[in-house]
């Protein structure tokens, strides 16, 4: 452990460790560890490639072999601004040491790495040209940074703020589309014998993959390596605190105007049909009892039916209606219960009641659910600072869903700068085929998939799903992952077509046809101009580790992942990969595992890339803020710092599918780099400190297996 | 264990225990620790009764030897309903043994206990006449009992709702007092040589009493016999949740419109300086710099001073301004560190901000606290079932703080129906000493005391205070109970005129001549047909268990009382007396206890009166609703039932000062009497089995006693 800063790197007390093999495992071990990790993290690139999904910078340029990639730095000027500041609350002595290790000559300043396109300086504070100990008076005196000021402007506008719905309208490219194998093929016209040159992942090449993975988490001395090296991350990450906090907090301070409360949130796994709390859904009801009793809202062996007559039916009126009799909140009685925690969706248990209210296809075509959702969106525009990305439902029963679920969306105009929407799909496969919906799983991929190739091919043919979809930025996979299943692919099984059996396909079999399907529908969107998708699946929230190796392959990040506190190599890969997990502790403790034992402080303080949501507020929450109290909990339980609660918002921004533009605005016009020089204190009131530990970190833990690897 | 209903009681799954000796110790020791335990209730009676503080009513019974009390009961109609409306949930089958269990003569239903005045029968649901269980349509068509349209009603309206400040105003006594020993001694006039014939508590007796229960609470039989007696409580309630769960459940549902969010509940321990959440604060001083900075707030060494000036001086301004630079708000560096967080309480760490804004007495008369407070008053209002007791503070530094106190309160129209003061007074004597603001204990009292035996005994002396004190229902006593004392107090301590020393006296002296006095000024008040005040200290919120003895003798109920984890016999001792304990979590955990090993669940279910409250937005909640967020946490963390929220806030009002109107329209007419007779469940949401429950295993733990005792 010591103290020693290069020029151009961010000062901070850094704990490094020094000697020859510094893993703290046999050399033989290290090699082995190294080769395996860095093959799995391949495959990882190699999947985000083809599916254009994202995947961590540093590690591709590690991957390239591009050589090690370097530190990256700043220009010195960034930093006299931020010890100006800092200075007044750490004191002259210590300031001086500061002084003392930053002086560095503009030349090797200017020494950045290549891929630091993008990088304007008059983002970079270069209007503080001098190091001037003595003048503190920057927060009364100095002229704000363009960079401050610029919080002052409104936020970027973008066509959707004139018409939400405005979009190019691509023509035409008459391609074909047939499936092979559960699996989209797209050609050139109907004559063409060759399908168009998409790249993919063939499901044999992915069982082997899979089963790849499978083998390393449970090599022994794999799990040790990864299980040693994970312990490290955590006591380094403790070291970090105990010394840096301070200086954190001195930064915090320095940056105007910016606080935990103003930094913007992004609550990345909410589901819409539970994204309001109980009080307000309670209230939502009784107001439209009383106010559109007389409205017919659904049918009743075929025969009309008033909302009154609803109520009638069950003896409720609306004054007697409680949050008791709704009973929508989880409980006792639903830990390690899915089946309990699914029917709390039901107002006051009558499945009838979601349908009216929580769905939006029905017989009033989902007007009151949209405008609940309506009323939720006014309350994030209040709040202001907070965003969400609520999943809606298709079932792939029926081929109409998506131009359902498009009209519904346009119809009532439910669309805001504050959402955007993932589509979940749940895997009930087994349960259509039961009730003979369906004849085989390919009709449900058919039912998911082609509508969605046809208005890529012509938005023209469904200019309403075209346009929602551009509100669409993934998605999510959902059920109880505890449910009993093989979880073991093996190339032989049937496909698609042919899987016609009463039994539900293994979780890695749903995921790995949605992502195929998903990769060929981006290609043919990004040849198209339009925005791509990503998958965001619900994954290692229980059942067997197959998941997260599926979720490793396909994912470009995941909600919940609690499974990897087992899987002591799934954890570090995740965290080599830095894949963002969307951890709702909340939810976790009313179903699958007590808050106290979650294992979100843990990951955090190990580097993996970590964020809050709050899963289903309506079951979770009691504040009319839930993402708040979900961050407070968090906080009071786990004594977070103010750094680390802006930390997690800022994963949560980075993690999101909103727009580049307005990634921008909320964290930094280089959000995109990795390390400091992606970081904007101004705007994440994260201290570069934190950010650069982090990175370091990573480099380290990389420069460790790639060295010996390419010894 | 068995279930075995007598008619006339609350029908639920009762634990029972037979055989002879069930308390499980030997007979000698039962014997020997009901006298104990007995004589240190009746201690505590004779207190509270010289002082006019309640007393938890069945435990007077038993100790006046009126027999022992009967289990109060209710007539049958009012549990016919209540089982009309809960069949519909727990199904026929179960639903028609509790029928049986039922039947009961209307005669014996009338047979109630004799302190049931004021019960009345429209109060009772006797519009419900028969026993029908096939008429399950309550909720839909059955007409709302007189009762439950009440709630549609206005709330009662007091004088208060005209003009607040508005009270009689009782003429001059011209009574004369005198120190004595530290306690003011009251006479006809001048001229009197005889004190009025007030009953009061001598100092000497005091101590003897206070040594008594430390002798208690080190004894070894008893520790163990209270060990074991709370054990047992803590696995009845067990039990009762697991058998009775689903019927509290299905009693709750069958309230019409009430549930958690409206039922009423006290925020019963606050600090008025620390009420608004950081936000808050944040957003207030923002907008007053921007709006009035140019007014005068302060003097610098004696010069005016504006507020645009004191930020000048500390080089910031309104838009600079962040949560962190204000810096209030606790955090990992507070834990055991009550000095540090004490400095939260100073804005930016400036006391001068403090000053400013924080404050009743200060160079703009405490304007911008008053507007602040007002502001938090408005949120109440809207929250509309949250109500809330903050503490001001006297400091007994000078003669003229009550005067500058009610003027403040007056002068800005400070008051609302959300709100009953109660006086903070800081243990601080040492300070001023040191500081020679003072030159012994007794002008610290005199400080105290005086003004209100003044107003009391001629209100048109000070009209101001006279009204301000109509709103204030007690007095707290505050500061860091760690620090370092000797916690024994001897017969032949120095009394107040003469003690002198630097040193601090111990808090149980403190705490006797608060109690002394008030108990005189009680007397006084109730004379002139005024209202009295309670002692409502911290106490034990760490510090030894002295200061906890203290509480059980002097104080009608407390605020922490985290120590009784520590000492089964004062732990068993304030369960028996049934005394309130305001306590909050959330503030424990930034201080003395982390929040997982927080013993409120512990003393929840051994049936110990505890009530959650916040202490201190400002250091330590997120939200706008920091009781809502403290019951949120609480009911995550510890996986409370409704039911158990709903007894959580229901304790808090009966715990509350607020007036007696309004606390019959909170929780019900008969409020004041034990066990499920004080109960309305349609206000409350808190079914009678619970409170049933409760006040059987309480009559059952006093019956063990008083028994042999009898014997």
């Amino acid at each position: 452990m010591g103290v020693a800063d290069s020029p151009n790197q961010v000062p901070f007390q850094r704990v490094s460790v020094s000697g020859i093999h510094v893993t703290g495992v046999p050399l033989e071990d290290l090699i082995r560890a190294a080769s395996l990790l860095i093959s799995a993290l391949g495959l990882r690139q190699h999947y985000m490639e083809v599916s254009g999904q994202s995947f961590y910078k540093s590690v591709a340029q590690y991957l390239s072999g591009r050589g090690l990639p370097q530190r990256n730095i700043r220009n010195k000027n960034h930093y006299s601004m931020i010890f100006d500041k800092a200075l007044k609350q750490i004191g002259t002595e210590e300031a001086e040491r500061y002084l003392q290790m930053t002086i560095c000559s503009s030349d090797e300043a200017l020494d950045q790495p290549s891929a630091h396109d993008g990088y304007s300086p008059q983002h970079s504070f270069s209007h503080v040209n001098e190091l001037n100990a003595t003048s503190f008076i920057h927060r009364a005196s100095a002229p704000r940074s363009s960079i401050e000021s610029h919080e002052d402007l409104a936020e970027p506008l973008t066509p959707m703020d004139l018409d939400p719905w405005a979009c190019p309208m691509p023509s035409d490219r008459r391609y074909e589309c047939r499936w092979r194998r559960g699996v989209v093929r797209v050609y050139r016209d109907a004559a063409a014998e060759v399908p168009l040159p998409y790249r993919y992942v063939p499901f044999t090449q992915y069982v082997e993959d899979l089963n790849r993975l499978s083998d390393m988490i449970s090599d022994g001395p794999l799990k040790s390596f990864c299980y040693r090296r994970l312990s490290y991350l955590s006591s380094k990450f403790k070291m970090h605190a105990l010394l840096n906090e301070l200086h954190e907090q001195a930064l915090q301070k320095a940056v105007p105007h910016r606080d935990f409360y103003n930094v913007r949130k992004v609550d990345t796994h909410i589901h819409a049909a539970s994204c309001m709390n109980q009080k307000h859904l309670l209230r939502f009801i009784k107001r439209t009892l009383r106010q559109h009793a007389a409205e017919v809202v659904t049918l009743h062996k075929g025969a009309p039916m008033t909302l009154r007559a609803v109520f009638e039916e069950m003896q409720l009126d609306a004054y007697d209606l409680n949050v008791d009799i709704l009973d929508v909140h989880a409980d006792r009685n639903t830990f390690h219960r899915f089946d309990k925690f699914n029917a709390k969706y039901n107002p006051v248990g009558e499945s009838r009641l979601r349908e009216v209210f929580l769905k939006t296809d029905n017989h009033m075509n989902g007007q009151y659910f949209a405008s609940i959702i309506k009323e939720v969106i006014m309350d994030l525009r209040e709040t202001k600072y907070t965003y969400v990305e609520p999943r809606l439902s298709i079932y792939c029963k029926n081929r109409n869903e998506w131009d359902k679920l498009a009209s519904w969306a346009l119809r009532n105009d439910v669309h805001s700068p504050h959402v955007r929407w993932l589509v979940q799909v749940p895997r009930l496969y087994d349960i259509y085929r039961i009730n003979k919906l369906l004849n085989n799983f390919q009709e449900f991929l058919n039912n998911l998939f082609d509508p969605l190739f046809q208005v890529s091919i012509d938005p023209n043919s469904n200019p309403e799903l075209h346009k929602f979809l551009t509100h669409v930025i993934g998605f999510d996979s959902v059920d109880d992952e505890s449910k009993p299943e093989n979880p073991h692919l093996h190339a032989a099984m049937k496909t698609p077509e042919h899987w016609d059996d009463e039994e539900n396909p293994p979780y890695a079999y749903y995921l790995y046809y949605m992502y195929a399907n998903m990769v060929m529908l981006n290609q043919l969107r990004k040849e198209q101009g339009l925005n791509t998708f990503v998958l965001r699946p619900h994954c290692g929230e229980a059942g067997p580790p197959t998941h997260m190796c599926a979720g490793f392959l396909l994912a470009e990040n995941i909600s919940h992942g609690l499974i990897l506190r087992k899987v002591p190599v799934l954890q570090y890969m995740y965290y080599l990969a830095q894949i963002f997990i969307a951890m709702s502790p909340l939810s976790n403790n009313s179903l699958f595992l007590r808050y106290h034992r979650n294992p979100l402080p843990d990951f955090f303080a190990k580097g993996l890339r970590v964020t809050l949501s709050t899963d289903d507020p309506l079951q979770f929450h009691y504040t009319r803020e839930p993402l708040m109290e979900e961050y407070s909990i968090a906080a009071q339980a786990w004594k977070l710092s103010s750094c680390d609660m802006c930390e997690l918002a800022r994963n949560s921004v980075l993690m999101s599918g909103f727009p580049h533009e307005m990634k921008q605005y909320w964290v930094g016009a280089d959000y995109q780099e990795d390390g400091p020089c992606g970081n904007d204190i101004t705007r994440t009131n994260v201290p570069d400190i934190r950010i650069s530990f982090r990175h370091e970190t990573l480099l380290d833990e990389l420069g460790n297996l790639f060295k010996v690897s390419a010894d």
